[in-house]
């Protein structure tokens, strides 16, 4: 474990399933990308490659992000909240953050009584 | 409950603490301000409202952001992630978002083996 993972995680207040929240921010233009959830694991392995990997709790299995669609998430600097269960990162998203295509998850938005869908998917869903 | 209301929540996957996560994000600049927690009634009353309104797991009690602080977070717009389970506000902060009276929650990052602020506070805390 890294010096710099050893104060991160000394910050942080992981739930009573290890894991503490994780917003993935575009770092340039500040699209929110997605949220997803990292155990300690996956912060010590983020902050040691530079790469986000997330804890999948549908799949129960930590997972690196992109490995199997290549769209990697890059990951510029890491930022803690104040209470310490959740993190910001800013990366640089290679393709699509969603396994929908879509560059972010966040692409319905609540408008005049109905949701609606804001934006085109930038490659094929998976 | 507007009908709005209904078609969003229809959309949202509640955990089995009967929530979702909401991140927080001032609508002109980016800035992601805080991440935090709604109920059914909170989005429905941030909805109706227009304004800001979460469940504290803390004190396991719906509170109304800026009720006693004053700074308030007027909603421009909500959308919902590709599972469901996180909403998106993007939200005009009034004064800071954190109890800290830091601008946004997320005011350390790692950077060179340590956890440096990264921001001043706007307000006093409270």
């Amino acid at each position: 474990m890294t010096a710099e993972a050893a104060e991160v995680l000394a910050a942080l207040s992981f739930d009573r399933d290890g894991l503490v929240a994780a917003i993935a921010q575009q770092h340039d233009t500040g699209e929110v990308l997605m949220l997803a959830w990292m155990d300690r694991a996956a912060v010590e392995e983020t902050l040691a490659t530079g790469f986000a990997v997330y804890w999948s709790r549908s799949r129960r299995q930590r997972w690196r992000k992109g490995d199997t669609s290549g769209h990697v998430q890059r990951v510029k600097e890491m930022r803690v909240d104040c209470d310490g269960d959740a993190v910001l990162l800013l990366v640089e998203q290679s393709g699509a953050a969603c396994h929908t295509g879509q560059r972010s998850c966040f692409f319905r938005a609540a408008r005049d009584g109905t949701l609606v869908t804001i934006a085109e998917p930038v490659s094929a869903p998976g």
